[in-house]
């Protein structure tokens, strides 16, 4: 029994008369260009990170920044008393690069708003969720639930977290809590809300091939000299047919854990669908897979991807050049068994039998996780989204990767949520990514829900 | 015999005074960026055009620029004779782009010079040759030497010369001529003058893939999402084994005519050096090749070449996504008996069995060119390059493309000479493009005395 029952009635105006409130809050974040893969952005993580410790401090709660090797980590918390259980609700205030041609409104780091859709990047991924959960977290404590809130927010989720097992090793031995709550995951659809239990790992690789040193003219050397974009296509294909996405990398699934069949139902039931998926990504074709394959393939099995590739000409028209050089980006995403490094090494292995002057560099390692989808904060969750959305979670996997969310496990060792509130059509890392009144209003309700039924556990 | 024998003292003499004249002049030619394949450059193609102008003016001639569908060819005449033969001299002052980030000076239209050396986009491709051939016409037309000399100066050498046909079909039925004499070409080292009489023909490819409308996350989508660079890699690999070269196209090979039993003596005799080829272009390594099956390879075998690729993510560290597109430039070379259009029409037709969303978009189209080496105009070149540069050339074929000289020989249906400047290492369509002095020199006497030869001719 909660000393002070939710009253939704209150609830509601609350959610109602702070909307402005959020939007603002918001807007301040996204306009902060917070892109941690570029060090060209490493004054605006600092002045992210400030902006976030304001923000906090301003819903009444103590914040602080952490300085670590890397990007800062800002934590705070809402109303410290020892006596009550504590959740540390985790976010990354970190965004991707934004390309301003491929964006309709041409400034990604500019907030618009209309209709109730949030435009800009970062709104979804993740600075909406981390502000929605704040918002809810400065109801709890303003409402007497009886929990102590604590927030992690992070500046390097989306370069794979590499300075954040410091932040725990260190600050975080003086942080123990009862739980976890990650907001960075995606729905089924509108409707339909997930809650995952398990995240693909992932591991990168730079491929790069010089055969010379500048280009060259293609009628004076054409047939003699070597054209390292045709050897690195070579390479690709060997590696991979990308026609099904089956890496051809022997050993590539020798440590493949499959799911249970439990797991297997679970993932049909979700509501997941071709149909909406293929639009809500705007794709024009997929890979030939029925419903059930293409949930498997999402959420539990490992990926061969060439996020990028570059080499020779790329103006308009015709150079007639053999190119000196190309490069190819490679990403692989990992499931449960799965070691990044073996990966690395196998890939590089299988790459210097195909092509020895193929130079590859490994880079963001990230292992899969897998958490357990019953129990009381499994049940939490579950009445919490029907609170806030009407719809109980689907529980599935989750086909991205949070580093942040393996090291939190391994040293909080607790119970584990992820209650996204993201959509597909949000477009995480992708151009013209939005948010939605509709899912934070939500998602407002759905936490301080989740608060109120953690803080019986005992 | 000549009517006024050649000087040889007087002709040094000119050549020493009219050093800074050559130079001031080539300086202010490469200094009008006359990229002819890019639109945003078009001003400076109608700049370059009335400085050509001015500076045949200035050096005696009388010149004009005439207008063509695309860009305007320049053409110049001195003292026009009747009674005498005529020669016309093919230079095109159109170059190659070029990205100022890969050139060791940043700077392709600044003019450098330095111990007799000239850099610069254009220097040897085709301006310092053409200011060459120019400045010996120039001595030609004031010493006597009875002949007709014609200059036709195209500005669109380095797009295929979509608008040469035109220009030689109206103002260039009225300029019949006795002979053609072209100055674009490459020695193969220095001291080892060539005369080609053959010459690669070209045809281009865009090859494009989307398999959606934007960037997707490569966690949320991959394994169902298709990769298009992954295709596309899959698409070249198929076409062409990289590390031989030899194109995998059915029909590829059908119509390639192999040279003849003389040439390919000549062409063992030309003193083509694999390891002077490989420092000179700065490649690192070749395609394993004897010296034998490289200048056969070069100068009459067809090629398949990517000379660019595109897509993806290509900015600094990983950006976990799937492409929505790939692109990939195609480039063949052509021998004599093949033809482009039906090239492209294989290739289509090879890439749409592969992977029938692939765009195949054919661009410039361009015939080989087989011409003679033996006869009194060959004679002529023979004796023109042992009296400017003591040695006697080599003659052989060329690896590049000169869409100008197939429509000239169509055309004048004439005796047709090349008779190049340019050395391996002055960087032909590369960054750091140069020219230099040596070569400007001999060239100088060399044409002279080529004037002096053919004016015999009846």
């Amino acid at each position: 029994m909660s000393p002070t029952p939710l009253d939704p009635g209150r609830l509601n105006r609350y959610v109602d008369d702070n909307r402005s409130y959020f939007e603002n809050t918001l807007a301040a974040m996204v306009e902060v260009p917070t892109v941690s893969s570029d060090p060209a952005h490493r004054t605006d993580i600092e002045r992210g990170a400030d902006l976030a410790c304001q923000l906090l401090t301003d819903a009444g709660a103590r914040a602080e920044k952490v300085a670590t090797k890397g990007n800062p980590v800002v934590i705070g918390e809402f109303s410290p008393d020892r006596s009550r259980p504590t959740v540390t609700i985790y976010n990354h205030m970190d965004v991707q690069p934004a390309d301003p041609t491929e964006w309709r409104t041409r400034e990604p780091f500019k907030f618009h708003r209309e209709d109730g859709r949030y435009g800009g990047r970062g709104t979804t991924d993740d600075k909406g969720p981390g502000l929605t959960a704040m918002m809810a977290a400065r109801y709890a404590a303003q409402n007497g639930i009886p929990l102590n809130i604590r927030f992690v927010w992070e500046f390097e989720e989306e370069i794979g977290s590499p300075s954040f097992e410091g932040f725990l090793a260190g600050r975080g031995t003086a942080m123990p809590t009862d739980s976890v709550l990650v907001s960075d995951t995606i729905w089924i659809a509108r409707g339909k809300p997930a809650v995952p239990y398990g995240l693909r790992g992932l591991q990168g690789a730079l491929l790069t091939l010089e055969t010379g040193t500048k280009d060259v003219h293609s009628g004076t050397t054409g047939g003699v000299a070597r054209n390292p974009i045709g050897e690195m296509a070579e390479v690709i294909s060997r590696c991979y047919d990308a026609r099904t996405g089956r890496a051809k990398i022997p050993g590539f699934y020798d440590d493949v854990k499959k799911p249970k069949l439990a797991e297997l139902r679970s993932f049909q039931r979700s509501g997941f669908s071709l149909k909406s998926f293929k639009a809500a990504h705007e794709l024009k074709s997929l890979r030939r897979l029925s419903e059930k394959e293409a949930v498997q393939r999402l959420w539990s099995m490992p990926t061969f991807e060439v996020h990028g590739i570059k080499g020779g000409y790329q103006g308009p028209g015709i150079k007639t050049i053999v190119p000196a050089r190309a490069e190819a980006k490679i990403s692989m995403r990992l499931v449960p068994g799965m070691n990044p490094a073996k990966m690395v090494s196998l890939l590089r292995k299988f790459v210097k039998k195909i092509n020895p002057d193929v130079v590859v560099t490994g880079e963001h390692p990230l292992e899969a996780y897998l958490g357990e989808f019953t129990g009381p904060y499994a049940d939490a969750a579950r009445d919490a989204l029907k609170f806030g959305f009407g719809a109980p979670p689907a529980f599935i996997r989750e086909g991205g990767s949070i580093g942040a969310v393996l090291s939190m496990r391994r040293h909080w060792n607790c119970p584990l949520v992820m209650m996204g509130l993201s959509l597909p059509e949000h477009g995480y890392h992708c151009p013209d990514e939005n948010y939605d009144w509709g899912q934070a209003s939500g998602g407002i309700k759905s936490f301080v829900k989740y608060f109120e039924k953690i803080a019986e556990i005992r």
